[in-house]
This record gives structure tokens, sequence and C-alpha cells, in this order.
């Protein structure tokens, strides 16, 4: 069935149906009202208010991704900003924009990947808005509740902090260059990171909670751009160890296969959800524990925040320095010679 | 300049000094983090959180709306949910879906539209996220803060109930038939409604400090549709009298010219964001009185709530009746009967 012959409110019934799963303690009104209506967070709290959207054919491609993993990774990708601020998950709305020859179990499978990834991370999808779109596209805007102390911020680091990274990079990257070249079923975990990440909220909590981090934010953009962002916002300049940065393992093994460089994808590719933050220099230790024994995670030390005026560099495994934003032909023609 | 050239970030630098308009006490991170971070409501008060988007060619066409009318009439459908809550605006998050194509001066002047409905009616614009997208659309999530006590709901309207609405109906509708007629410009007041709305948050904020509705909506879908929602959500029948049904005079005028039925529009256009409520049978006066005095509008009384089993009706002014849903065709072939 499409949905042009179901209709539009037919639609909103059969996805209120689906996404039903009992009482949620801090709804007062659900889906079904003009808005939903919540119960705040506690006093001493903030809201957290983040939002984020996935195009078709910008984002993914039907060929390699099903619904259910759309449904699951924009959720992620806005699970991943609450992670980011040290805080919990709370309530989703959902805008779908949807072409008309939509099959109507796309949309179920569409809506079953956002509940799933909602539920699992302790988060309630309250309302949302079915769209008729040319182009199909999801735009979730998700809310959290913080403490308002231990919040994690993008500003904040200062000059001799240790920059920090939480798993291992590049494999997202590699899962889409493996998907694009049509070899996703060779490379199941590369695949599985592009498709179904999963966001740092133990991580992001455990920082938070021990008033460890200056600064943080999660990994959409990549290593460089991110790490951008951070230095932009607290004022101060970067200088990341290229032979620090862990790799992960699935994207040296797609590199290998398709000829493409594993550190590259690890520095420059996008979506692998991971955490960067930074630490006193004192303290990269307990930071590495807390996140061990709290998120189960590892962490690694990949450089230092330094000077604004030393701006954003890579230094490579002969101590000389690159600019670490430059791009990928620049990088590969250096490394070639 | 297009936005191929700017880059995203360079965009999204740009838009953040075009909204920046000082401080907001309710922010504690604004645009710029991963999340906003906002003061949540007080004890005894209820967050509200909606969703709304507009598409390019599906909710309007470039050549006969503005980018800045675009970035107005989307926030307005945003502020209309949370007027229908009885409720006072907070804060929003944007997704805005770019062609990569774009002249910046386009993103420039939608987003001077949101900020500038956003900032009538007492919102903040916190956070956001550009992606690029074969089709433009923005995509608004907006909270908002009411008493729990006095929150306006779609359900909890009785049978015997007075079915009252606020201002006139039709003029969105009509504008819409004017513009893709290309009559726009003969036709200003009817445009103006299309492309400039407001929302009813004087009305609803009286209504619910009033303690007088039973049930209430906004009229974004059209009269007919609307009123079905809000008898669904209530486990009741509606009973309209046609002929009490205030019609704008712009949308007379528009389907005098244009060989339309002003009535139809009035019951089934969209867009108009007038707020359909309820109130005991004894307080209409009352109801019609507060709005006056409190938000400046005229209210009508158009029906009854009635028993499920009655349906949807139509009263027409010879005293039988129709379905209330029956669409465009029929209504005109029993008209003209």
């Amino acid at each position: 069935m499409k949905l042009e012959d179901l209709g539009e409110f037919g639609l909103i019934d059969r996805i209120r149906r689906r996404l039903a799963t009992g009482h949620d303690a801090g709804v007062v009104i659900g889906p079904g009202d003009d808005a939903a209506a919540l119960v705040p967070p506690e006093a001493g709290s903030v809201l957290l208010l983040t939002c984020d959207a996935i195009i078709e054919d910008v984002h993914f491609r039907r060929r390699w991704m099903s619904p259910r993993e759309v449904g699951w990774k924009v959720m992620v990708r806005n699970l991943s900003d609450i992670a980011a601020m040290g805080g919990q998950p709370a309530h989703a709305v959902i805008t779908c924009g949807l072409p008309a020859r939509t099959e109507v179990e796309f949309v179920d499978a569409l809506v079953d990947g956002l509940g799933e990834a909602a539920r699992k991370y302790g988060a309630c999808i309250v309302g949302g808005d079915i769209v008729q779109s040319p182009v199909l596209f999801v735009s979730v805007a998700l809310t959290g509740h913080a403490e308002a102390h231990s919040i994690l911020r993008r500003s904040g680091c200062r000059p001799g902090d240790a920059l920090v990274v939480t798993g291992e990079l590049g494999a997202s990257a590699a899962g889409l260059a493996a998907l694009e070249a049509g070899r996703g079923d060779d490379f199941p975990d590369a695949a599985r990171a592009q498709r179904l990440p999963a966001p740092r909220l133990a991580a992001g909590q455990a920082l938070a909670r021990a008033h460890l981090a200056t600064a943080a934010i999660d990994l959409s953009d990549g290593l460089a751009g991110d790490a951008a962002h951070l230095a932009e916002e607290s004022g101060v300049g970067v200088s990341v160890s290229l032979a620090s940065v862990p790799v992960a393992q699935s994207c040296r093994e797609v590199c290998q296969a398709l000829g493409l460089d594993a550190l590259q994808l690890a520095v420059h590719g996008g979506e692998d959800h991971e955490l960067l933050y930074t630490v006193p220099a004192d303290r990269v230790q307990e930071a590495v524990r807390i996140l061990h024994d709290e998120a189960g995670l590892a962490a690694t030390r990949i450089g230092s925040i330094v000077e604004k005026e030393r701006g954003l560099l890579a230094v490579k495994p002969d101590g000389t320095t690159m600019p670490l934003g430059e791009g990928w032909d620049h990088f590969r023609v250096r490394k070639e010679e």
C-alpha cells in the first residue's frame, strides 16, 4: 500500500499505534494534540534542545540503507548531540517529508528505527508532522536534561589541556566508502558503523558527573572539522598527533581493499559519533579510567590544546607539522612525497 | 553569492550573526554548541514541544512567496500550535534543507523572516542545522511554557458544549487561489493572509487563564478537518451551522472574481490559524467578551458538540444536514441542486 492510498491522517494513526509503548512518566500530553506537553527537568537542571535531519541521496541511499536504519541513524545523530552536552535524552518530535509514492511498509520500518533508537537510549517520541515532499527526509528535534553546573560545552578548554577521543575513528567513513562501492557485505563492521551508529551517552554523562572535561563535542563532521569547532568556540588552537589517532581496524580493512588512506578517513571522515573532549593534562589517566569503568569505553589522548595563534595543527610521525584542516588530496600528496 | 561558494560553516556563522539580538534570560547556551541549554519552565508549568515544516512547491512557490515570507510562515505554523495549547512560545531550533545553488541573500531573507516572527511573539531561535537538500525545506521545532492546570487540549469537550471560532475564515485559502492564478496583487488582503499569517497567542492565553475552554485546536487543516481532529480526540461528534461560519470579506472577493465558492473555502480551506474551541453552552457570551477584551479578537459560535454517534455534521441554511467532511466537488453538486 502506498501513502497516497492511506492518506495523511490514516498514516498518522498508524504511526501513533506503532510508537505507543505505554505510559511515560514525563509525558503529560503525547501525540495527538497541537503540541506535546512535558514535565520539565527538575530545579537545578537545564533543558537541552537540538535538531538534525537526514536526507535521501545526500546522507544515505535506499540501495544500501534500510528504512529502519535511516530512522535509527537520524535519532542517533540527535542523541549524540545530547551525549556531547553530558545530558540524558528526554523527548523527541519528528518531521517526516515523504514522497506520495512511498510504501506504507517503508514508513513502518522508518518509524520502528526511530522508536528503537529512542527507547534504547531513554528518549520518548511525543509528536511529529508528516508532510508530502518530493524528496525523502526525516528531521528530528530532541530535548534532554542536564545538571546546570556540570554541563559539557564546546567552550572552556585552555592551552595545555589534553585532547582525548573515545573509541576508534574512521569506521563510519570507511563503511560509506564500502557501501558506495557496493562492497558493504564484505565489510560488515564498517557498514554497521555507517548504518547503525551508537551515541556515547554513558561516556558524556560520566564526564559530566566527574567534572573533568573542560570542553567536549561529538564527532559528526570528522575529527579535523569538529576539533576546529571546539577550538573556535574556546578561542584556542589545537595540535593533533597523527600517530596517536586510534584508527578502527574495520577502517584499515576497507582502505586496504579499496586503496584508500585509513588515517585520512579517521581524521577527515565524519559520523563516528565518538566524543572529543579536553581535560587538564594532569588528569588524563583519571579521565581514561572513568570512561573505562563507567562507560566501558576506551579513550585515547591524541593531542593538546595550544595557543590560538598556533592554529590547528597535525603533527606528523616525523615531528613536522601541517595544517590539520588540509583536505584529502593535499594530504595524499604530502604522504607520497 | 551562492551557498556552494560560502560553505556550510561560513553560512552558519553568517546566520548566527544575523540572528544575534542580545541576551535572552532563558538561554544558558545558545547557537554554537552541540545543543542549546535552556532555563526550564517554572514549577507548576509544563514544557510544550511541537514541530512543523514548509516545503517548496508543496506549501509555497518561489514565484509568489518571498524567502522572508517563507521563514515567517513556518515559524507561525509552530507558534499557532503553542497558541492552541494556551501557551507562551519559548525556544526554537531550525533545520534548513537548501539546494547548493541557493543564493546567500535568499537564506538571509529566510532567516530574517524566521527571526522576525520569533521575536514578535516572544520566541528565541537557539540553534539549528543546515543540510544540503535537492528541495528547499524549513523544519522548525518550537518549545513553549504553559501552566499545567490551565493547558488547552483537543480532548475534553462534551455534547452540549458550544463550538466557537476566532476571527474569520477562508482568507488564506482564497489567497492561495489568487496567488496560484497570478492575481495576488489584485487581492492583497487574501494574499497577505496566505503569506503572512498571525498566530492567536493572546487568544489562546486568555482562554487558558479564564479556564473557559473545554477543548481547543488551531485551524491549520481547515475547519472541517480540524473539527474532526477535535471530535476524534474528545470522543464526540460535532454539528456546524454553515450559515454561522464567519467568511472573510477578502475570501468573498477572491471567490467572486475567480468563480469559487467562498463558504467552501471557509469550511475546507486550511491555514487560517484561527482557534477553534469549545465552551459550556451557558458561557459563550463570557468567552466572546474575554477574547474581545484581552485579545482584541472577534469570536463566533458556529455550532455545537453532539454525541459521537451523530458524527460530523454540517447544518445547511434550510435546516437539513450533510456530512461536514464532504469535499469540494460533492459539496458543490449539493449546493447547485
